[in-house]
């Protein structure tokens, strides 16, 4: 029955490869970290502007600088204010951290190698042509392509568009994400239960991580097991970049949605993918928005996020959508032969004395358990049919700190 | 001169010594995400609720589920709509996921091992007592504490509150950060630029950092270098939770910091720090607002955001503020023998063949150049008088990815 599972891989690249970034949007500057450039941001000047001093000190001629020789102060050169005239020969400028070398300048003499005497300064040592002068482009030039398209804006990235005087961006617009939460037996927290129901966690925990993702979460109100509630909330569907379901993927209900979304013109895949938690998936398309059905079981709802919903939200603001970063870490414990499911072990992570990270998987891995679920720092990845490891064999993990939930 | 330079541990332990967590708010749940616990979350209900099957089925009487025995089906439990009777000897309940389990039953029979027969049930594989059954609690129960105080929010922890039934969740308010740069020559951009002088990138960088942190920025318009100028933005101090100003950090300008605060009745202190790059801090408080003052050199200004302000947001976001996490991480070059000053060198990651992390200093460590900072991936540490090391040595590096910047 191995061949009627799809792997994991095949599943992540058919949802990738069916998705399409956002169009862009201008964002002023402050509004850009986080966001996913559409066009690459260039510089509109130079910078630095001109030969600008790296230290405080005195700029001179280095040929007029050596050992013991006495040079008149004829002006200083502040950051922002740069000397209007020239050094000529014996002569040097007061000079600061970010000041234009002055015309005739070549050199800075540092300030604690000069002593000053009235308006005069002595060179205590002698100074390389060239030397503490930051030249004019060194950081970047005009016109110069600082950040490429495809890149996500980092704080560094911020300040770097900003020194390139550029208050304006140019990004992709934030995926705005439909959840639907749907069941009979769920309510929202702080809700009357129904009489062996349970509180509804889903659409909140996935509206988290797809905002960490980079995400616009939109939540929407629980829909009973009834097939007109479901076609009415999937109507609205045009309105999102991605519709996610969770509940409605196993076996049974799936034919429930799958009613349900029929009329609305959808043609609906089902799979079963070889992994655990989560096995099964709903994915298609209702008009011209994608919708990824996943489990309603609380914890392959997230560990599906995580595999397959957040590489989907990155594809969608622009980015290529990669498999969830892993590291190499080592297992605490013995590891048991794997079978055909890719396996993702709850595992708590430390630091051994050696400063490498060791991961701990949960000594239960019920996917029922949500407080196992919050206290994992890492899903250990089990391939299928991977071999049995013995405890302190390196393994991959994806470390859930690094993707922001 | 070695003593009249404050150590980077000792500069940023006195921070956080004087710094304290914000008073709590009361958020809706789905604003919980990445904010700090200020009362633990208790769970307000039993979950599961009671006994339930983890899987699809039939819940039987272990005793009578021999290999070959034929049970009569007497009716079904999915999840969220109990069976009201009882198993009795020789019967069935078709049951589901998340159903609970019956009065009577004592395991589930999992439906790859049945055989359905009309209304009966042929066992093709016998049944231990208690087999797929989550008993009542595995996840947690009423009155038990599932998240502690303190802890900063994950999507999965979302989660959990939400399935243990909380609607609202009492959190610290984000610190309120002022952002304030001062200087002649800065302009914002798009703004004419005077001559001589630059465009301002420091405000907005660490508006994007202070939101990384957990906080919330207000960048306050630039001051000139004006003793009353920047007396008057200091007045309205009190609205922070902290006030960063950026530039006035160096010798000279210090003075004009501690002239225009000092009216406001500033005790002001001024510290060299032993690292680089950005050795000069001013630390001190007006009336009850913090104030730190950051270099106005770009790259230092950033780099003592990672080591000094996103500590101090962490405090006063209810986090303990420990220093930046580091990995251990192998370097690609030789590294020189460190001089007095704790060095924060801006380096490219890669992973090697091996799957290790290997960073690569930048050539040029230049403390002007926004663009090699943009481009970096870590801050490798070498801390003061460390020994040359060869390519392939250990190091310790911060990940700026890690830390959302």
């Amino acid at each position: 029955m191995a061949s009627d599972l799809l792997p994991v891989e095949e599943a992540r690249a058919r949802i990738l490869a069916a998705l399409s970034p956002t169009a862009a949007e201008t964002v002023a500057l402050p509004d850009g970290a986080g966001r996913v450039l559409a066009r690459p941001v260039v510089a509109r000047l130079t910078q630095p502007p001109a030969d600008v001093s790296a230290m405080d000190g005195y700029a001179v001629r280095a040929a007029d600088a050596a050992e013991g020789a006495v040079l008149a102060v004829i002006g200083s050169a502040p950051a922002g204010r740069p000397f209007a005239g020239r050094v000529g020969q014996g002569e040097a400028v007061r000079i600061f951290t970010g000041g234009f070398v002055p015309d005739g300048a070549d050199a800075i003499l540092l300030q604690e190698d000069a002593v000053a005497e009235g308006d005069a300064v002595r060179v205590r040592e002698a100074v390389t042509p060239g030397r503490w002068i930051r030249r004019r482009g060194l950081d970047f030039a005009e016109g110069s392509e600082v950040l490429p398209a495809g890149r996500k804006l980092t704080a560094r990235d911020i300040g770097l568009a900003a020194a390139s005087n550029n208050p304006w961006l140019a990004v992709h617009r934030r995926p705005r994400i439909g959840i639907l939460a749907t069941g009979d037996e769920i309510a929202l927290p702080g809700d009357p239960i129904p009489p062996g129901g349970i509180v509804s966690s889903n659409a909140h925990a996935l509206a988290a991580l797809v905002k960490a993702a980079g995400g616009d979460a939109v939540v929407l109100p629980i829909a009973p097991d009834d097939t007109a509630a479901i076609a009415g909330v999937a109507a609205t569907a045009h309105a999102f970049d991605l519709l996610v379901t969770t509940g409605g993927a196993s076996v049974g209900e799936h034919d429930l949605i799958q009613s349900a979304l029929g009329g609305e013109g959808f043609e609906l895949g089902f799979w079963k993918i070889a992994m655990r938690p989560g096995k099964p998936l709903i994915w298609g398309r209702l008009g011209r928005t994608p919708v990824l059905g996943l489990p309603g079981n609380p914890v392959s709802a997230m560990v599906c996020g995580v595999v397959f919903l957040m590489p989907a939200i990155a594809r969608l603001s622009g980015l290529p959508g990669d498999p969830p970063p892993t590291r190499r870490v080592l297992t605490a414990v013995p590891l048991p032969e794997n079978d055909r499911r890719a396996d993702h072990l709850r595992s708590v992570l430390s630091v051994d004395e050696a400063g490498r990270l060791v991961v701990t998987p949960a000594r239960v891995q019920d996917s029922s358990m949500l407080a196992t679920l919050a206290r994992a720092d890492a899903l250990v990845l089990r391939a299928p049919f991977a071999p049995a490891l013995p405890a302190g064999a390196e393994v991959e993990a994806i470390l859930l700190a690094e993707l922001g939930i």
